[in-house]
């Protein structure tokens, strides 16, 4: 009856470079981190794996990244790129996973041997994943090619893909060696993609950082507008909170203290319930808007904070509401996602409210009537909305 | 062009029981472990996991545990287990992970809650790796059953299945939250499974401790009748040992630092040439036979301890040749590990061999013509052979 004790320490630790034109033959600093990480008398291995989307966009990216590599005669690139559908396709489908698993096998991709995954969150969500399992775990880079990757999931330590019809029931908590934000990424995207990211930062300055969001509400108009300075710096606040908050916490949420995901619980369950035509910024935006109503109405929130948040949603044209929220079968299935959210994360239910912009607080249950108030509120008023009020109470 | 830098620890803590009857009702440990991670008004969910081969030699089992557990109010144990078969096919077969994985989702498992795998190495490899990636990581425990797993395998960090044909190409690095090694599981073991696990005590010994060779040597025919105490021991050094290289060295081998891999490049290719008729831990004795006389033949090792080696194997009734060792395909096949090994650990090539018993090294090549040299002078003298005399040098 005697006992051993096992006690270690790991230590993490990797670069956010914010730069442009990451293969460019004037930017060395991909290869500069790599030159920093290379054994004496070892060739160094790159495989690629790259968001079709992506790649569609900047056709000439895959030559341009072997060029890059050509004059040094220590790294070694897969000539064959890995090229996957973007969007949440990525994840639903196995048979991308495997896809990545054989390519690791048939190229001899070893555990010193580097994955690259260039594109948007879920590409590299599932490109992670897979980079994490091989041989119990690859080297892998990020660089991530959307406002929401840059400034969220592609800077963070998770990955995952979708499994019996869950959202990231198969993952791992696996930081990345490096992640590289390219601004030139984010000037070929679409509208829809260039504000859905956005969401995320007024999640991050919802609950941590009022003066955040205050920024966010004066700079709202030149970012519409495509303002480059404006949207870098929204995405380096965005990214800087995230990795203070992950870093400063509990990076693999061993214990029970929760990750930042306010909004969060509904937005899973709206991007299956409408089979993923909303997208995560979107899906996040209507979470954000539940949340912050529900907020109000539980007494937590002031009424004028309330209306900032849904007005600020609605000036960078982000969703409110959907009509997929009007069916009652779809509204018990809502309420479901708080049960498979307390699922995924364990322990008694946690769910972050806000108390004020800029301060979020947690709560162990919700009440089902409110949350329907605040989805009959939001559906009075969703359509052809520019301004919202809650003229009503 | 500006730079964010992440930097966290992650602190991994846990214990290894050593215990006789775990499930019995005068037997706290493991209901005391879980008592001390309860989290107030919150039940404590538990899946298990089971060896076939374990549930037939102890057919009570399964209702011990839920007899063991029905008196806590706080604890609910998950009515159905899962029974997977024993050996290498629990880990070739991906049907057994799905099954794991639906049973996890159906019974709405969190992270939170335990997935407890009671088996030999295989199962706990496979289990693991269920636990470590569903919800990105639930808790778990590890209650193996074999002299291999109590004094190696299960008590580590790993997990992993076998994929496309190469040994453990997908997992993770995961330290379950405990382990209990419970002695009775080892008075059911067969002949075979009693000694074959020795071979990685006597592996640990060569490469980190010569007294511990010594004791073995001395102690060999107690073990062979079966002595609970000299077992006992064996099993406790061994997993120290274990740990304490883990531990003090790079638990996550994110480095170019070495596991405890002496005589393993060959041990993983024989298994799968024998379609893993060879168990792990007689490829394991065949693997420092090899290494141990390689090591002779290089001039590193001292005639006299490399015959002291291949004589305590011997003594152990364990294999130190396999006739599939014989084809000149099969030996091309395990030169060609040489390489599979070193792609799975990433890096140069680093193989351990022996200075003398208790004493490993490093080399970073081998000599395909003394391999082979190694295997003719096994293969000549293995055939009932009691004592081996290196008659020809």
């Amino acid at each position: 009856m005697s006992v051993l004790q096992q006690n270690f320490q790991i230590n993490f630790q990797y670069n956010i470079h914010f730069t442009e034109h990451v293969f460019s033959l004037q930017n060395a600093e991909l290869l500069y981190m790599l030159k920093m990480a290379q054994q004496p008398g070892f060739t160094q291995r790159l495989l690629f794996v790259i968001d079709e989307q992506v790649q569609l966009l900047h056709p000439s990216l895959t030559s341009q990244i072997d060029e890059y590599f050509k004059a040094v005669n220590t790294i070694q690139v897969v000539r064959e790129k890995i090229v996957i559908a973007g969007g949440e396709m990525a994840k639903n489908d196995l048979n991308y996973f495997n896809q990545i698993i054989e390519a690791i096998n048939h190229h001899k991709i070893d555990r010193h041997s580097y994955l690259i995954a260039v594109g948007g969150g879920s590409v590299l969500d599932l490109a992670g994943y897979a980079a994490a399992v091989a041989h119990r775990g690859l080297r892998h880079i990020r660089i991530p090619t959307t406002v929401l990757s840059q400034g969220d999931s592609g800077v963070g330590v998770k990955n995952g893909i979708n499994y019996l019809g869950k959202k990231n029931f198969l993952g791992t908590f696996s930081p990345p060696v490096a992640v590289f934000n390219d601004y030139h990424f984010l000037t070929t995207l679409t509208d829809r993609h260039w504000v859905s990211g956005i969401s995320e930062a007024i999640k991050v300055a919802l609950i941590k950082d009022g003066r955040f969001f205050e920024w966010l509400e004066e700079m709202a108009d030149k970012i519409m507008q495509y303002d480059k300075a404006a949207m870098q710096y929204l995405i380096e606040r965005c990214a800087d909170l995230h990795i203070e908050h992950i870093g400063s916490g509990d990076p693999f949420e061993l214990g029970s203290s929760r990750p930042l995901d306010f909004g969060h619980w509904s937005a899973h369950k709206i991007e299956q319930l409408s089979a993923f035509s909303i997208i995560h910024g979107e899906a996040v935006s209507i979470g954000i808007a539940i949340d912050s109503l529900y907020s109000f109405l539980v007494g937590s929130l002031a009424k004028d904070e309330c209306i900032r948040i849904l007005n600020l949603l609605l000036k960078f044209k982000l969703p409110i509401f959907n009509e997929i929220l009007v069916s009652g079968a779809n509204i018990q299935a809502l309420l479901g996602g708080l049960q498979e959210f307390s699922e995924h994360l364990g322990g008694p239910l946690t769910i972050m409210l806000l108390n004020a912009i800029g301060q979020g607080y947690e709560v162990h249950e919700m009440n089902a009537v409110k949350i329907e108030q605040a989805l009959s509120l939001l559906q009075k008023t969703y359509v052809d909305q520019e301004r919202y009020e809650l003229a009503e109470f």
